[in-house]
């Protein structure tokens, strides 16, 4: 692994392609390394000119005085090989690749772009890019990037009076979106640490700089931007390594739907993979996903201001002297999940005697604007934060005038202090510069929108929880005998394996063995089987041609009696031979009938990019109209199975609904879990699986699998397609 | 009606409670109004000072030395009815009162405002208030208020360069939220004309105000921010006045949730209604909502910019230097439901011509940096712009730097003229203010927010083709004979009207003749009933007494032979009598089977605050789970009932779905039309009106009634109680 310090911290920086023309590219990344105090040496290189906006130039980057740790290479992408050669050679351990034309812009690209991976690795150099718009160092006053909100006219790289003590970092797969957050940050006056932005990430990806910045410690909280992951599995290491050093990862994943793919694809060349599945992973790893620059520089100034502050639970105290702003701020908590309960009596007297006859203390607790002048906005804060109903308080300012916070400033501080709860501010008008001055010496996030701010409180309550919960280890443990038999029996198969193959497999990790059924081959076979079942059974059609038997009319349900299960063998039969003539047909699965309940849909699917993951939904029209399904990542437990349950919108038909009795929800958990063990045992050989229906009965009274099948993963694809239809 | 003029434009302004003292209310307010360039007269009037800021000051309203136009009222709450009689008595046309302590206050406050009413009542005073924060008239620069937003120090009242040739305004409950959105759009410098929050409105309301601006003709968009409406008919014909003039009002109703209701009551002292009958007001009268104070703004500007040059489509074209930040609007567009199609052909020719090689004009259209740096945005954005295929362009620029825009400025006005379709500019950077000034100049709307500037271009495209269908007159037509039959049918009965005594009523508008059935009161006319029907039957028991028949075990289903029907009429008498001994028993309905379909779900309601909204929805778990319904004012036709079906998110379900046979929507959305002719013709009457459920079949076969109930709005409380239990 290449040393990303020689890349973020170099002492010396060599810009290969510099010009003295400040209008196009190779002029404004100069201008914009030397329009600030970095202490390092720069050194422009130049095939034509001697000397580069004032500054000597070089011919090459081995004819500088003493090799640079870092070159920064802005030249046409077909000369771009060569000279990261010639940097490996002459020893530098460092480069960023600003130019563009590699991946994103077809083959020749992409064969150039392996070229450089190839050299970053045979040199061990960290190379940032290509097709990327560069990184800044803030603390070493380092901005090798072309950004335009980097220039020195932008305003200084560190603000006058920055928020909390720690230091944010953005990393970032798209340039112009990675300092964008940079630049709309800086009236907020946040401090932050680095700005990457990875680009085509031919060498080192966003997981690598986490990595690193996890590591130097420097970072407290993450933004992350990203177009699609590179390489799964360390993604995940990374993200679980942020998540126990309690680093809050914000993030979002673009390229969400079909146009914003397309662009993905022709713009980093990458596969986008499904946004399901992205979510999936965030959740299970604590990731926190904001929607858009302000709300992710909202969440992300919440938990710097607040350290370990945590609000412990849901519900919030609005104090507020604008009763229509009360009422909006009230609404935004609601719309985020947040309490505003109303207060408890001995709070509410506390505060009534501060406040006029016609202000009210229920929650929102609206003081009037009389009201605040006389008790100041500490003050106030304080009073609501005492009551042990509240989790965390948000305060409704104008900041349009500084001088009132001004006034109350030793008071602010003093209950940043002493508060144990956070303490958050959000103001209705633009806030003066001065007030976020103030509120960032005192030490509390200002928020100028109301839903931003909710949410970043619900975001922090769920964090510490969360955190906990993923960090416990998972509770699943795989049992060695099973899982040598369905890995035999796997190994047998051909690559659709139809419900009586399939069931073999589950069963050997204790799913559906109630009603295996029984395979007849005759008519007669078929009567003996039901004989012995003793109630009403179904009839199904075997064939692993036929993934569809319903649809082909291969079913028989709710057979009773010697004639008619005779009957029903020969019609199922004949459906399936109707259906497809050519179907190679095993026989007809004689079961029982499943006693009522709740139809569950539970799958596996492969993710392009993040491989197995169960799906569960609710059977009929939640998931057929309203694509009502939850995804996690294999394995997980009965635990979090339960967690997947719950995100399901129709997840309260299933718990005591309208009179009805409540599912046997710790039933499903466990088939969830023994399910997705199965599938992480076999990862390597599955493709999907469909368990559909499962029926879960009424608590205690357990579920039973309908019906199953497994496509393996080296089913042809036109098997596959079959087993699809 | 009063004179509004007379408030919003006086001569002469007297400002009764007036300090010295600037931190207090009273004093900030004589500040404000002197602070701006107001070209009438301002007296202080004051019980205690001779001069008020250097002012002469008088003792009375009385003691002017003529009558002020415009009184502004800033004393405690007991003196405001004197004052304000004072103020009518001394011929003062228009009056402000800033004093809080009313309606809001308690019983004590409500009586001094329908005092303060009633006085302006009776000298035809123009009052706006009380607990108000007052008003701004821009263009007057008269300031009567107390906002801090309004400080001279927080900037002119007018921009240097605003956007467009209209003008905005803003009317807000709220005084707090009214001007944080006059100061929040301070820096996109957008033309504004009138800013008036209304508060408790004791006598002029909100749509008094609006009515007043259309009249004046000066305002092109409004924003308006509601707690709750005080007239409903009053808002419902200003909406339509707005709507038929083309003057958008774009909206926020706040008080949305329970807290938030709460805080409602408490501030204003007014009931807030429910959201979903608001949100059907504003959907049938076109008002365009908005969640935020920047999405509102961006969607006026929007308006503003474009005046004629509207999106006659969903279809959007993105232009963009920067490959992330065209994947990130490309996600917010599909957020917004608008289309990013890949350009044709001919198009992409034109554009790939102008590109790098590594450059991509599928749409997102990616000219990367050295693209557009050749082309320029005006350039590049008409290129998109002609294609066919796009029905508005947004471009993706950053305007940090103010330079490349500036050079492009001649173009930009070019295509400004030129274009029939609308240019929005969304950047991912912060503007620079030069940025926006030239933007303005040039006529185009500047968005900082990516779903803002999407979802603005699609709140454009459905403007126009909403306005159009809203205006067109409801098709609806009441049946003389059959109104007066119900009307009589309606008079003779009791509170509730269980279902053999709701059918008559209903069948008079054509609803449910096909499956009346007859009601039998022995067990020989229940058998004498089914035979004739000569198919499966029901049996239901009727009672006004019991609502809830299936629960209460009176009902049998597909009922077949003499000997089940008389045992089924047994059978649901005794389990009615069982379940409640008390209830009046009519008989048994037996009625032919349904034959199967959809279950849908249709009633009306009366909303406290809109009256009768018919409401659908699609039964099961849709809407028992996840309350799937959409709401409409009573009537409406069969058109806006297809609209009505279309807002559910199960209406999926209808239209042929998986294979089934679409439905019947033609006749679903007749009966609609049917029963909300019914609810408006006998509106005084009805409270609640139940259809639950009606089987909708395939198309072309029909809709079944297969259970009815009304509710009077006579009914008592108990009986109601009884008849929901």
């Amino acid at each position: 692994m290449p040393d990303i310090a020689k890349l973020l911290w170099p002492k010396s920086v060599a810009v290969v392609g510099a010009s003295s023309d400040t209008r196009i590219l190779r002029g404004r990344v100069f201008e914009i390394i030397r329009g600030h105090p970095f202490a390092g040496e720069i050194y422009p290189v130049s095939r034509s000119a001697a000397e580069v906006q004032g500054v000597k130039a070089y011919p090459s980057i081995e004819a500088l005085p003493q090799p640079a740790d870092l070159a920064v290479l802005i030249v046409p992408a077909e000369f771009v090989p060569a000279e990261l050669e010639r940097c490996g050679r002459a020893g530098v351990k460092a480069a960023v690749i600003l130019s563009s034309g590699f991946a994103e812009a077809g083959e020749a690209g992409t064969r150039m772009q392996r070229e450089i991976a190839a050299t970053a690795r045979r040199y061990d150099m960290a190379v940032e890019g290509p097709n990327t718009e560069g990184f800044a160092n803030i603390a070493a006053s380092l901005c090798a990037n072309f950004s335009p909100a980097m220039d020195q006219s932008a305003g200084p790289l560190t603000p006058k009076r920055p928020l909390g003590r720690g230091e944010i970092s953005i990393i970032s797969q798209s340039g112009g979106l990675g300092f964008a957050f940079f630049d709309r940050a800086r009236p907020r006056q946040l401090p932050f640490r680095y700005v990457v932005t990875t680009g085509n990430e031919a060498a080192l990806e966003t997981s690598d700089f986490i990595d690193y910045m996890l590591d130097e410690g420097g970072t407290d909280v993450f933004l992350l931007l990203i177009e699609a992951v590179k390489t799964p599995e360390k993604f995940k290491r990374v993200a679980e390594k942020a998540l126990k050093a309690g680093k809050p990862l914000i993030v979002r994943k673009i390229g969400q739907t079909e146009p914003g793919r397309r662009a993905v694809a022709s713009h980093t060349a990458v596969l986008a993979g499904s946004q399901a599945a992205y979510r999936a992973v965030f959740d299970r790893y604590g990731l926190i996903e904001g929607r858009d620059f302000d709300e992710m520089l909202d969440i992300a100034s919440g938990f710097l201001a607040c350290g370990d502050r945590m609000p412990l639970g849901n519900r919030v105290g609005i104090c507020t002297s604008s009763g229509g702003a009360g009422v909006w701020m009230a609404d935004a908590c609601a719309a985020a999940g947040l309490d505003v309960p109303m207060l408890d009596d001995e709070t509410r007297a506390t505060i009534d005697a501060h406040l006029p006859a016609y202000a009210t203390s229920q929650n929102p607790v609206d003081s009037t604007a009389q009201g605040v002048q006389k008790l100041g906005y500490a003050r106030f804060a304080q009073l609501v934060a005492r009551s042990p109903l509240v989790d965390g308080v948000i305060v409704v300012i104008t900041a349009r005038r500084s001088a009132f916070l001004e006034a109350d400033l030793p008071k602010l501080k003093e209950l940043a202090r002493e508060s144990s709860k956070p303490v958050f501010m959000w103001t209705y008008t633009l806030p003066a510069e001065r007030t976020i001055e103030i509120l960032n010496e005192a030490g509390y996030p200002l928020f100028t929108d109301a839903l931003g701010c909710a949410r970043t409180l619900r975001a922090m309550a769920e964090y510490w929880v969360l955190r906990e919960r993923l960090l416990r280890p998972l509770e699943t443990a795989t049992h060695a005998p099973g899982r040598a038999k369905a890995a035999a029996l796997l190994a047998q198969s051909g690559g659709v394996l139809c419900e009586y193959r399939a069931r073999p497999l589950l069963a050997a990790y204790g799913i559906g063995a109630d009603n295996a059924g029984t395979l007849a081959r005759s008519a007669e076979d078929a009567v003996a089987a039901a004989q012995a079942i003793g109630r009403p059974v179904a009839l199904k059609v075997q064939s692993d041609d036929i993934a569809h038997k319903t649809e082909a009319g291969a079913v028989a349900l709710n057979v009773s009696g010697a004639n008619a299960v005779r009957a029903a063998y020969d019609q199922v039969l004949a459906s399936a031979k109707r259906h497809a003539p050519a179907a190679r047909i095993a026989g007809v699965l004689v079961q029982p009938m499943a006693a009522p309940g709740r139809e569950i849909i539970l799958g596996v699917n492969r993710d392009p990019t993040w491989g197995l993951m169960l799906m569960v939904g609710l059977g009929g029209v939640l998931v057929e109209a309203l694509g009502d399904v939850a995804l996690a990542p294999v394995p997980l437990d009965h635990a979090a199975a339960r967690g997947l349950i719950a995100r399901l919108k129709g997840a309260p038909l299933l718990g005591g609904y309208r009179g009805s009795p409540p599912a046997d929800i710790e039933a499903l958990a466990d088939i969830m879990a023994a399910l997705s063990q199965f599938a992480a045992d076999h990862a390597e050989d599955i493709a999907a699986i469909d368990l559909n229906p499962v029926i879960v009965r009424a608590k205690g009274e357990g579920v039973s699998v309908v019906d199953a099948l497994i496509v393996k993963r080296d089913a042809e694809p036109a098997e596959r397609r079959g087993a699809a239809e």
